[in-house]
């Protein structure tokens, strides 16, 4: 891969001419010659690898273990570049964080670009570049993929999906069912930038606020922890519905209660700040870098301890525990002292975060 | 699975009670109760498998090979119903077939829902449904999944992407570079019907022409050609850019020319009527249940006899060979016996053809 994709300003020359097609044409998604120029002149360019570089149906693949991880997720976000992300990184790291919390090493990724008719050529190089730079930066290679584009007025610019392959860990053993009353809730890091990060943009706030996206590869955390032994029980990364809807759903499938501490959970000034102008509750914001982990007690200042080894992970800390159902899934005990409960939303708080 | 998933008027009743939500909304995609409402009461039951029931980040996966096929395809046909097919069946084929075309056994798939902010919560059923059946008429399971809302003008209903994962047959070595001067090229069946099917209904055109498309789960044919121990060369699903396009990639990958006999070429007559009154070539129409295989000359007839013992090959014959490189990737004798390049296309001739 050519070092210049390292650049952040993202001023590598896009190798398709600008001049000739300074947008993406419905043509670009026919399946002639058009199509073929946009895939090996611009995806195949950034994405090279053996696997994906023979341009078959699909990549074939040797796999070595006994089990894989498979996972996927559409990507929406608008604006599509917005403060520490866009939708590229975005889309590479999100379907490798699911991997990650299933207590698997990602490997492949799939990617499938929906795209506008009109969209500018050179927005597409750019996501395109910054989906080479997170795959390198998460270990993973894209194998295969698929571009169409839909009529102008028919989409916003660019969806992404991306499907994840991984193989799992050979101490890995992740499952709600593992969670158990007196397990330990340990969060990875300050929760809330991503979401409001996003709507600081569409605010037209991102200069009053300037707070960048957690957006962050999260396997290598992952893997250190299974390294060391953890005998972790449950991952979950914090993303739609942030981290009220990751323990409700944790807490339900487990068939437990889970018991936060507020005072514990880490919150930036600055995140608390903007979340009371906009009206959210940061329990709820969509993280993009942040995950929870259900460990037992006896792991939990070591689980800790691993995690702040890692930039991602530097205010990793512990904000409650599992304990027996009370018929409420997830209670908090608020920095005044007084319990409450914590529901999950009933609908969206926060649409196309992700 | 409920038996009346095989209702082909798909008037199973939905879970949703449409009388609430008779739309989806925003709120269908935020994370919170209603999106798990719609995942739990409507995609759960009708995918139903112990990997998906799960519910994790992703599905965790055994698998009894060393090999495996990954692809991915973004499903953007318009429209989303058409006789034959729908986006929900398309999806689910298509994927497979994908994975048929590398000599895998299709296995699993993951599913991504980008649904436009007012879609008929009963036609989102029906879809469903319509997966839910292709799928065990595939062999799959459908085994992850995301469901993304975008707004109300930024998207066309319902976009739905699917990755496939399946295991490489133990007797398949495909590749475009096995392909030999002297190879016999197998067509499964009679090209062009599921673009005229769609683009029939698009020009309001389908009572006078009534065209079903060809879609068609094609694994079971791929199978049982390896099961035959034919040696297959290499094989690709004719679809954007139809059997043109699908030759010319072969031709270019391996190296050779591909030698056409258009009286071979089976093309059904109200096929051939419709492409004179819509202005298109069959050769470049897409299909959704057909693929050419590139076999050695003696396994030629058996590899057709194999295929017609299946409906969806029961029209196969061998319509030319490939020979030493001639500078021009795809030529065909005319049915006049006269001699004609046939190219890639440029652009686009069927948009949102898939």
């Amino acid at each position: 891969m050519n070092n210049n994709f390292e650049n952040p300003n993202f001023d590598t020359v896009c190798p398709i001419p600008l001049s000739d097609y300074p947008e993406v044409t419905m043509a670009h998604g026919g399946g002639g010659k058009l199509m073929h120029n946009l895939i090996s002149g611009m995806m195949l360019k950034v994405f090279s690898n053996p696997a994906l570089d023979l341009q078959h149906d699909g990549a074939l693949l040797s796999v070595p273990a006994d089990r894989i991880a498979f996972t996927t997720d559409s990507h929406v976000v608008s604006p599509l570049f917005y403060p520490g992300g866009d939708i590229g990184s975005l889309s590479v790291f999100g379907t490798a964080n699911d991997l990650a919390m299933c207590g698997a090493k990602p490997l492949w990724l799939s990617v499938g670009f929906i795209i506008e008719e009109g969209f500018p050529m050179n927005e597409l190089w750019r996501v395109v570049v910054s989906m080479g730079k997170a795959a390198k930066e998460t270990g993973v290679s894209i194998v295969t993929g698929d571009t169409k584009v839909v009529d102008r007025g028919k989409g916003d610019g660019l969806y992404i999906n991306t499907a994840g392959v991984g193989i799992i860990l050979p101490n890995a053993d992740i499952s709600p069912l593992r969670v158990k009353p007196g397990d330990a809730v340990i969060l990875s890091g300050d929760i809330g930038r991503h979401g409001i990060a996003i709507m600081a943009v569409r605010e037209g706030m991102e200069f009053e606020l300037a707070i960048e996206s957690d957006l962050a590869p999260l396997c290598g955390l992952t893997e250190a922890l299974f390294e060391d032994s953890i005998d972790i029980h449950c991952l979950r990364d914090l993303t739609r519905g942030g981290l009220a809807s990751a323990m409700n759903e944790i807490a339900s499938s487990s068939g437990t209660t889970v018991h936060l501490e507020e005072s514990s959970i880490p919150v930036r000034e600055d995140i608390k700040g903007a979340c009371e102008i906009l009206g959210y509750d940061p329990l709820f914001v969509a993280n993009e870098g942040r995950f929870a982990a259900i460990v037992p007690a006896e792991s939990a200042d070591k689980t800790v301890e691993i995690l702040q080894r890692y930039p991602a992970g530097e205010n990793a800390c512990i904000i409650g525990h599992v304990c027996e159902n009370t018929g409420i899934p997830v209670k908090m005990t608020s920095i005044i002292g007084a319990e409450r409960i914590v529901d999950m939303l009933s609908g969206e708080q926060l649409p196309r975060i992700c």
